[in-house]
């Protein structure tokens, strides 16, 4: 692991850009802290880590005020990374599919998100190794956010993420919902009503699915960008409930 | 308004029953304040003010340390009023339904609900008039609890509920799908999300219908009476928001 950048903000929040090999991503610690931090693994929109930065520098000077230090990774195929010509054809299609009105079928999902899947888990698997191998970071972990299929599978692979907040945001492919039945850990699951970006039955039957004793679904309206303050905060009291 | 009882709990509660006419209801506020309080009127099950009494002192004890008055009122047909039998005969007809695997139609949930409707939010309002009244009592108003369709409608013709957290926990007549376009107060809604007294779907739909521009719907697992607390505090930091 490499660290390419640093800098403090105001809130006494570190910011620093990593490399593990080709994985590239930002870390966000407290400037000082008595004793090592839970960490919060953020999950990026698709955009791309630059495109969403203002969003995700928001949600992650809030983890690190909580306590928490926070990180993120690009997804394979965004930012500066070479893109995924299935995943972009896909895009395209979903794109004509929605404008045409046509259904949005399991073939256009499965290549928007599968192809993703593999390479993105790997790559957090090896960045939490890294993190967890920092002083400054103990645990236990958390992930938050986007891309759905991307949280749930870590939750089933990864036993060091302890909790999640799992937002309901983007399409889901039918052999994540096998895998969510195998999801133990305790969920918090936000999907945007009125999401344009998503399939409202898909995000509930995702939710019906999930095994998770404890899962708590928190639906709001304001359109897919438009998540309320106090869902945050809502979601701050169930890491708080799981991480602390 | 008269009071017919009074009692004095080890957190400064004041318990009063009361009656207004044939309404009978209980009446929980702070045995001291400087001010007059917010007021949340408690739906209370279908079981009767006795039945349920435990978890609604509960609830107003909670309120009550939050800061609130609350109040509860016996249904129409609960407790000890005259029970009605077109609403017992669809309790009956509910259940055989449900054991017999067949669907809840649209006759059997008109009739376990409408018959009160009219009753309960005559007496509500009844009750409102005479709460407000008491200087210990100011405002603003919100409505806590089930029944789902009484809680709906009083948020139509009652401008003086400014908030509302419903519980999705009982049956909706079709009628009340065309009332909830009709709310525009802030709504919370709770939906248990295994409810066995209740139609998932229905609850989803009816959500879907309210016309609040802030609406939220909270689902947790544990069955009808397995609200989590997390859920209680949620619902806290809403009335919290608007009703202080």
């Amino acid at each position: 692991m490499q660290f390419i950048s640093a800098q403090r903000f105001d809130d006494d929040v570190v910011e620093r850009e990593f490399t593990i090999g080709e994985i590239s991503g930002v870390l966000w610690t407290p400037a000082s802290t008595a004793t090592p931090t839970p960490l919060i693994l953020l999950g990026p929109p698709p955009l791309g880590l630059r495109k969403s930065y203002p969003r995700l520098l928001g949600r992650a000077r809030h983890a690190v005020a909580g306590g928490y230090s926070a990180a993120a990774i690009e997804l394979p195929g965004s930012g500066d990374r070479p893109r995924n010509a299935i995943v972009d054809q896909a895009v395209a299609d979903l794109h004509r599919a929605l404008a045409a009105g046509e259904p949005v079928t399991d073939d256009i999902v499965d290549r928007l998100i599968l192809p993703l899947l593999d390479p993105a888990i790997s790559e957090w698997r090896t960045t939490l190794d890294a993190l967890l191998a920092l002083p400054e970071i103990g645990g236990p972990v958390g992930y938050s956010g986007g891309v759905i299929s991307i949280g749930t599978r870590l939750a089933v692979v990864e036993p060091r993420v302890e909790a999640a907040v799992l937002f309901a945001g983007s399409y889901v492919p039918r052999t994540i919902f096998e895998e969510a039945r195998r999801v133990t850990i305790p969920l918090h699951v936000l999907l945007q009503w009125d999401d344009e970006g998503n399939d409202r039955q898909m995000a509930l039957d995702l939710f019906d699915a999930f095994g998770s004793k404890e899962k708590t679904l928190h639906a709001n309206m304001g359109g897919h960008t438009g998540v309320p303050h106090y869902a945050g905060e809502a979601a701050d009291s169930f890491f708080t409930r799981h991480l602390r």
